[in-house]
């Protein structure tokens, strides 16, 4: 086992990630290149994210179905962006059922191929349009400098699809998905973003655009929380989706897709957490309410342990609320723990409390404070609310202060280099200029609807727009 | 397009589930061998059974993790009976990241000797036990005779896996889930089910013992619908999962592991189904009832769609209604969709049952009946109950007319082998008499804890007890 304390984290961030996802047992190393076991408690922080937006994406007129895993070679490259892009990270399936496959088959890094091939067969008319689909699963991009949930060879994702008789529909439903993604991690995952089109060279490898939505680490770099394209019609040739339009005649549809993955838990821990440990926005915390019963060996603590059990029943009704009545651990070891796992709030009873009527109420963030037994349901309410609330302006707070206006490359870059953060700057748009960047480790992250610099950051010509670049995950 | 009319259940059944999964929409056909896309309607059907099952799993006091998808060969080579019954079934990544990979990677086709990688380094101590885990996911067992949902190259399932101190606690866990599946397939898929051991030569490759429950669908064939084992202590071995017991002593734990899967979906079909199409029994189907207005073209309906309308958000807080307001097709070619679909309830309104302040309420198994407004809600609530009974009945029904006993293969065989069904007897144990079955197209399904025969039906040795034989999916 190695030392109880966490690594510093003012001091060596990605040791502190590293470690507090071993200790709060999210994720663990697995016996296979870049790739995690997502553990019991990580995978509850995955189920209540899904559970929200897959409750979004039917509301908003979309049906989940399940597609396979694997696909055919030739289906990838059939778009030339498309199998550019994805070729280094494929893994290949050469032999099954105890044969070499006359075609090789590549587990899916991404299923537009495979959607597009069946949507092809189910749109016939502009009566089967918009065809709008989401599928949960599981991909596999393989990666040489893994990191759990940020960067894994196999990951979590789902990714919706859908076709559309217009080119400006497609553009509606491309941002309304972003616009739901933003809500998601704002409003749940209380992490502020900032969100817009992706450069040309940083977009999806067959997108026509890619809408991104980003967020700033306390580190200094920036997440990609998910993305949503427009994808080019070369995808609806290349699989012959032609179908017969309002006005009879052939036509072909215009597509979409937009993902979000377990990389969001990443995030997520990286952006709350504390020196103790996670630090986990109520709303999607997996434990709301943990209670500590303060009991002592060898003595009856049965009223204690009776009042404990009937508040974890009340509170049952509306948290999510665990009982730790372990009596093989003192309640220190108790605090320690539930802290490292960033449970919103806990609460202490001991045989002096009852005597008072009263518990301890103690927030993740530092606060305690006494409660009389019958208003802690009110209380915990408040406490709770409030705590989601403080975690997402401390984030912006982070987000504002790490974002930073500056003219010229030269000037900012070293200082970029060291200290991270978002820069907003103007940009020519020529992808030269961009590679620059890269002296400086790195990148532009988005583009902004705002013009506050006259030329580019890197030439002499005139800026088409602002651009934010940063170092990234 | 094919013709509108399925083809005869009673003359050709797999022609008819063919073609009603094609209708209904519930699947279609992948371009890789032996896999179908899961559509929309299929996959509601899914989701729906995997709530049930996954919150049961939870009570049962498990939880959820995600393990990877691909295992190095290595692993699936280190128990022997293991290997060799998924080597011929196995697709095998042997390229990643543009390189032949060292070690080639085996899809998953089922997740032990991954999950015990990690259990050997999670487990200590006895106090770590019991470890419960389960994992929703998909696997890939290279199919040669594909039939969608019942046999598919790459299917859904959870799969559990439990270490335990003591070879009763395994038996109590494996019998335990076993329990919850019957519970599972009998309250809420209305199939009747039969459950005992495998024999020996039928049971997991690497398991102690596997407990089956099997349901008997009406064209006389048997479906097994999912299993429990006993995991051989050979696995714990295998990968070192040592931990020190209570006494301080190195010890292996005792293992189990049981899986269901998308196979439930087709038994789903098959059991219930009927000329008309799909029959979902109403606790498991996506739309529970549906609302077709009677509405002319040219015509104003408002008064009649206002109603309907009001009827789907009255209705709609209990159950799950769609209001079917397309003005571009007929009530009858509705009334033919939803009924292809096995809606359980369909509610008519018309301009005549509006005056009369009456709705008609048909349900799937034939009922059609007026019922006042003001009563749809509790009468709805009755048909439901009452049709979820009446299909458990009718299945059970046949599930009691298929089950025969007799004495000797040799007077049933012929029988069995034409007609199908059940075939209760007595077998001596001895696998080259269970080995005579296959000329009949039969196998075990399951041993019974009866014994209700004196002989072996194949030889002249004793019976152990009796057996179930059966021709199955």
């Amino acid at each position: 086992m190695s030392s109880k304390k966490l690594p510093d984290i003012e001091k060596d961030f990605a040791k502190w990630y590293q470690e507090v996802i071993a200790k709060a047992e999210l994720a663990d190393q697995a016996p296979v290149r870049g790739c995690f076991v997502i553990r019991p408690y990580g995978t509850m922080i995955w189920e209540n994210i899904k559970a929200v937006l897959d409750k979004r994406i039917k509301e908003t007129g979309h049906q989940n179905a399940l597609f396979p895993l694997l696909i055919p070679q030739s289906f990838i490259t059939k778009e030339a962006e498309h199998v550019e892009g994805f070729s280094p990270e494929l893994a290949v399936v050469t032999h099954a059922g105890g044969k070499k496959l006359e075609e090789p088959l590549v587990v899916r890094p991404t299923s537009e191929t495979m959607i597009h091939f069946m949507f092809a067969k189910w749109i016939k008319s502009w009566r089967d349009l918009p065809m709008k689909i989401n599928q949960w699963a599981n991909v596999i991009r393989w990666e040489m400098r893994p990191r759990a949930f940020i960067r894994t060879s196999e990951f979590f994702w789902q990714e919706g699809h859908t076709a559309h008789e217009t080119a400006q529909e497609a553009e509606q439903e491309a941002t309304m998905m972003l616009r739901e993604y933003v809500n998601l991690v704002q409003d749940y995952l209380a992490i502020p973003v900032v969100h817009g089109m992706k450069s040309e060279s940083e977009k999806f490898p067959g997108a026509d655009k890619t809408f991104t939505f980003e967020a700033m680490m306390p580190d200094g770099k920036a997440v990609q929380m998910g993305t949503s394209h427009i994808i080019s019609q070369n995808f609806a040739k290349a699989f012959g989706m032609t179908y017969q339009n309002r006005e009879g005649q052939l036509a072909y549809p215009y597509l979409t897709s937009w993902g979000s993955t377990t990389r969001l838990v990443g995030a997520l821990i990286m952006m709350h957490g504390d020196q103790k440990g996670l630090v986990l926005p109520p709303k999607i915390a997996p434990i709301q309410v943990v209670i500590v019963p303060i009991i002592k060996k060898d003595s009856d603590n049965s009223a204690v342990l009776n009042v404990a059990d009937d508040l974890k029943n009340t509170l049952g009704e509306k948290f999510a609320v665990f009982l730790d009545d372990d009596d093989t651990k003192t309640p220190g070891a108790k605090f320690y723990k539930w802290e490292l796992r960033g449970v919103p709030v806990r609460i202490e009873i001991g045989p002096r409390d009852l005597e008072e009527k009263k518990v301890v109420v103690a927030d993740r963030l530092g606060e305690k404070i006494a409660v009389p037994l019958d208003d802690v349901a009110s209380h915990i309410e408040k406490t709770l609310e409030a705590m989601q609330t403080k975690l997402f302006e401390r984030a912006k707070q982070n987000l504002e202060s790490n974002w930073k206006k500056a003219e010229k490359l030269a000037g900012f870059g070293k200082t970029l280099s060291k200290e991270g953060g978002f820069y907003q700057t103007g940009w020519c748009h020529n992808p030269e200029c961009e590679k620059e960047l890269k002296k400086f480790q790195a990148m532009t992250r988005c583009l902004l609807d705002e013009k506050t610099f006259e030329v580019c950051f890197n030439c002499e010509k005139p800026s088409k727009g602002d651009v934010l670049v940063a170092k990234s995950y």
